[in-house]
């Protein structure tokens, strides 16, 4: 099964970029069969023709508002040193079914500036992959006090490093009431972690702090474990 | 906190490469406090004493025998035509606490080579990085047929993605007895998936198959994700 991605309504098209991606990429063939999704939970069947250029659809099946994943997971987090990394993280948790990413930048982010375009094309890319009709939502950079105007404490959590304040466990979390919550938001800090000062500021707000066990893990990977997390819950 | 790598017992002993990283990459001063493990469980902390090109400790504290992860993940997954991914998988499953990692050559591996010793060495990396105090093993590359041989059907499982095939789901095995197990056996095959063949050898031998969900999970994201789930039993 071959996923592309375009516009279903009002009327189909393959994006441009995508049929430029079949002809001299993947250098299919008229007649072949494709999927197309635009990313909102619309997804058409049918097969390729090719009209001089340009690519379309002879579609044979439209399936409309195909269910979204639930829970509903968002991580705001801060981008690391190296991009590969937060790349890497995207990539796997697109994969497994986050809903929304923002990038944050802390007191502590290394690194002021990221290529939000090339990050919303690697989280199609991935959703691509994974067969995924509905995308996830790749926010703008915020600074850390904008993200933590809007955030709702009831369902936001924060992963943090530091052993001396008072953490609950994901596990904990799982066997709560929280665990009944359909939209979760975590916020994972820099390498060198949040700032006292900015803990201060979500505990303040009423947003509960997780520890994510006994391991140290890095920023990436403690994003992708949260993924990890949520999407077992979806299955 | 710093940790190297390096010998506790019958003396202690810097790893040669750890003491060139010590001067020459991190430029660290006499007398800075750091901690060395063999990796097998045991600690030791102490200051940094400069002998001309040598490096040694003066130790304050050693601790045997440090407790090592339970449950116990084995996980044998097929090369990625693409070797970032499974470094990549090898770096996360390191800092989620994994014991046991094994390369498998499957009908359709697509990579029939892989630099052990380089993977090794990233393994000790990460594992230093997330403060491990036993590495985990990682074993040669080897054929699924040998693999196969010694396997315990009681604790081993197979990921696969044919949906005609019975499978059942994590959160089943989270649910059932076998969440009691205390060491974990997953094989992770390649891009193209195992063969009939290999899923048919595997049923035969008393290994359950697992299904990781509704998406499709690339190789070392469905490594990933078996790593993280196991991580979260830890703690």
């Amino acid at each position: 099964m071959k996923l592309f991605f375009g516009q279903i309504f009002p009327e189909i098209i393959i994006d441009s970029d995508e049929q430029q991606h079949i002809t001299k990429v993947l250098r299919m063939r008229e007649g072949e069969e494709i999927f197309l999704t635009d990313g909102k939970g619309n997804l058409a069947k049918g097969t390729l023709v090719f009209e001089g250029k340009k690519v379309s659809l002879n579609v044979s099946e439209i399936k409309e508002n195909l269910p979204d994943f639930s829970p509903k997971l968002h991580i705001a987090i801060a981008p690391t040193k190296n991009i590969d990394r937060i790349e890497f993280f995207l990539e796997k948790a697109v994969e497994m079914g986050i809903s929304e990413v923002s990038f944050i930048l802390t007191e502590q982010t290394e690194r002021k500036n990221i290529s939000i375009e090339k990050l919303r094309k690697q989280a199609i890319g991935a959703s691509k992959q994974s067969l995924r009709s509905h995308f996830p939502k790749i926010n703008d950079l915020q600074k850390f006090s904008e993200f933590i105007k809007n955030l709702n404490p009831e369902n936001t959590f924060v992963a943090h490093c530091n052993e001396n304040l008072e953490r609950i466990s994901l596990n904990a979390l799982q066997e709560s009431q929280l665990d009944k919550i359909e939209a979760y938001t975590f916020l994972i800090g820099p390498e060198g972690d949040f700032s006292d000062k900015e803990i201060q500021l979500l505990a303040e707000k009423g947003v509960k702090a997780v520890s994510l066990g006994n391991q140290r893990l890095r920023t990436e990977t403690a994003g992708i474990f949260v993924a990890s997390w949520n999407y077992d819950k979806m299955f």
